[in-house]
């Protein structure tokens, strides 16, 4: 049997969330992030797409990397302004019945204790359509608004993600017994006190003395998101992750990924099955192909080249202002940015980029490719990435509604035609849906941290 | 003219808010909690009801004083299990165009940074209908679930207060001028970027640096309010508050309340009518008086006493399990107790209360008075409230949704055929509504922050 692709619509609250300059356009809404209209509007398109959820980003800090400063980033609303992710999933959850939520969000945001409370509510609230996408941050401008110096160095901050995800995986799954809640109208008592008991934690990072102060959710621990592409982060995802993120120019650099992570899935005691890799992708759909390729130059048009920039050097960490628009970018190996960057050069490491290629390729294409064609060749492709072995797609947009609509139009009844997307949703939770289980099973550290009841 | 009475219905993401034992009864709905029809179906009630706003309270912790533990605040559900309050009004928003929403947040919960967002973000997405209840908090096992021995003692909790508020303000107010989104697809300029600038905060307890995150929302700021009854309380209910809560058994113990509160605002040079007082309120409606009375009797019933002290002994910090049911509370002017229970003993100073009759009195009335009459006697004797200092009332629900059907079909037009309550909503956001302008005006902290720009 031919297995079914996944798909999360990528969605940040801001204008810009990948392509600067594109909200210039006529045809587009983004601008109308504010309003709930535009977010009911957006869940309703996504879940007649049968997609399986819609996946938020967030930052936290301004891209402030280009140049030494924010202009650029402001200028073109490159993910700033940025409002909070989390309050527009209950609104988008009055108006649909299965699509699911995964949400960003930073340790530096939240305590854990309140974290965790957050999630068990949008839990209750969307009876089991959320998910969280763990991150460890990456602005250091993030940091000085926390009140610190800098941003604690990449390993540590996957220590401080260990800890405080296990922590919230304590207060999800082992304070409150299944049989806690007896809500029981004949003899007056909702919760048997003994049932309940507190998490004591004294970590490096973090304390908590308490119960969980939400009875359990339907999925307790949400569907656990990551997206670390580093040694260490794989790492993390192997150990923590149900559903990773990689960004790929090419089907097999995400493929590649894939397997490493899955490998290192298996080595910790999960098995492959267990992680659904999802690959950033970008499509542009036309009627023919040269109608979807002269789409694309339009739209290539609009984009913002600072705005590019801004964000890409947010991301790698590196000035490209130091290095004039059109030279070339020798040392691309060698520093913060290789990490980040692996994707464009994996696809062919000879090839020589210049800032101004990098900002015209993220300018549309975000931080990963564009697919430009028919619905057919576009389905054609999407098979192979899977082929690659990928299990499906975080799908960023050019321009809303329209670019988004195109391919729920277009694309995905050709893939439902092909036995390749659902045409229409299982019941059950978010996990259920992905995974056919309810709740985490060992040894994810989500299950293994529950201790017996007596 | 004759002023309109102010309404706000006084709510919680719980079971149990204000009268523990009543979700036991089968006309009671408040166990559908977690699901957001729940909500849904609350709002479009009350904003037919012509209210102002949902007050949503909050609590962080479980209530153990009374006894030493949380048994019976778990076993009556009181307040515990608890979720989020702020992730219910994305959803009540969509079914509603008008009902303002304020919302409890403990300073312990958030970083301020991240607060600002929040509340930022729920300002856009309901176009200016937002309050913050600001609160600092009074269960110990709140601190320690966020790893803290105890709280900090009462003054201090009143000065992290001021510096938390403040630096919201100068993040809501003084970061982003006036004309800084320009959103101008002409020139692909968003966001003016000379127009945003850094807080640059080192205070005693919190650190900032950095700009807001959000682009300026209709309120900018959003309602404040605040329900401190003791000598600090009112302190900063005078400096902060445009709102403020109070309890009183009786109309002239609300009103010199509300006499003390405008005085102190007064002196820190704002006006008397910048401070609108809401009293906690119930009632009880019945056809006759007669029905009323048996409705109340009836509920009477239905009273959890073990989970009426849990909430009382949480709210006071004295466990009066130390005292038998039925034994006067001779102390009660000595101790803890006495700011909390101000409102019983001021209408009566000479009335001898027991552990038994404090439970009854919070079992149905939660913390504060019951109105039983019918629609008339009500509106009568609301009408003695109005005349002794409040503005208007929290009106909290015996069983829902019927407890509040019946005063909003039996009273409110009653009071709306007196011109005491509105028919229809007014135009603009919250504050616009409540006060009439759109911004928090001079001398407030949240107007006197902003800066001039260059």
């Amino acid at each position: 049997m031919t297995r079914r692709m996944l798909f999360n619509a990528f969605q940040m609250n801001c204008v810009t969330h990948q392509s600067p300059g594109l909200w210039t356009r006529d045809d587009d809404q983004t601008t109308r992030y504010k309003e709930l209209d535009y977010w009911l509007d957006y869940a309703r398109l996504v879940e007649r797409g049968c997609f399986d959820a819609v996946f938020l980003a967030d930052v936290v800090g301004t891209y402030d990397v280009y140049g030494g400063n924010r202009e650029a980033a402001l200028r073109s609303a490159a993910q700033t302004p940025v409002n909070d992710p989390m309050l527009v999933i209950p609104a988008m959850a009055t108006v649909t019945r299965h699509l699911g939520f995964g949400v960003t969000s930073a340790m530096l945001q939240y305590h854990p204790y309140t974290f965790a409370r957050q999630m068990s509510t949008l839990d209750h609230l969307t009876k089991g359509r959320i998910g969280w996408n763990v991150v460890t941050g990456y602005l250091d401008s993030a940091a000085r608004a926390y009140g610190l110096e800098a941003l604690p160095e990449h390993d540590q901050r996957y220590e401080i993600a260990d800890e405080y995800a296990s922590l919230c995986y304590r207060l999800w799954e082992d304070s409150w017994a299944e049989d806690a809640v007896r809500a029981d109208r004949k003899s007056g008592v909702y919760t048997d006190p003994s049932r309940v008991r507190d998490i004591d934690h004294d970590g490096r990072y973090y304390r908590v003395h308490g119960c969980h102060v939400s009875e359990p959710s339907p999925q307790r621990t949400p569907v656990l998101f990551q997206a670390g592409s580093s040694a260490r982060g794989t790492d993390f995802a192997a150990r923590h992750a149900e559903c990773v993120f990689v960004i790929g120019s090419k089907p097999h650099v995400a493929g590649d990924y894939a397997r490493t992570v899955r490998e290192k899935a298996v080595a910790a005691g999960r098995r492959g099955e267990d992680v659904a890799v999802f690959a950033y992708m970008k499509v542009v759909v036309g009627g023919t192909e040269a109608e979807a390729k002269r789409k694309y130059d339009d739209l290539f048009e609009s984009v913002d080249i600072d705005g590019a920039l801004a964000l890409m050097c947010g991301w790698s960490g590196m000035d490209l202002s130091t290095v004039a628009m059109d030279q070339p970018i020798e040392y691309i190996e060698t520093n913060a940015i290789r990490t980040f960057l692996h994707s464009f050069t994996a696809g062919d490491p000879s090839r020589v980029w210049t800032p101004r290629d990098i900002a015209r390729y993220c300018g549309i294409g975000g931080a990963g490719p564009v697919l430009v064609g028919t619905p057919e060749q576009l389905a054609d492709q999407l098979e192979d990435w899977i082929a690659a072995g990928v299990d499906g797609f975080n799908l960023a947009h050019t321009v809303l509604p329209g670019g988004l609509e195109d391919f729920i139009d277009g694309v995905v009844p050709v893939l439902q035609s092909r036995g390749r997307m659902q045409r229409e949703y299982q019941p059950g939770t978010l996990r259920e849906k992905l995974f056919g289980h309810a709740r985490v099973q060992a040894p994810h550290p989500a299950a293994t941290c529950r201790r017996p009841w007596g």
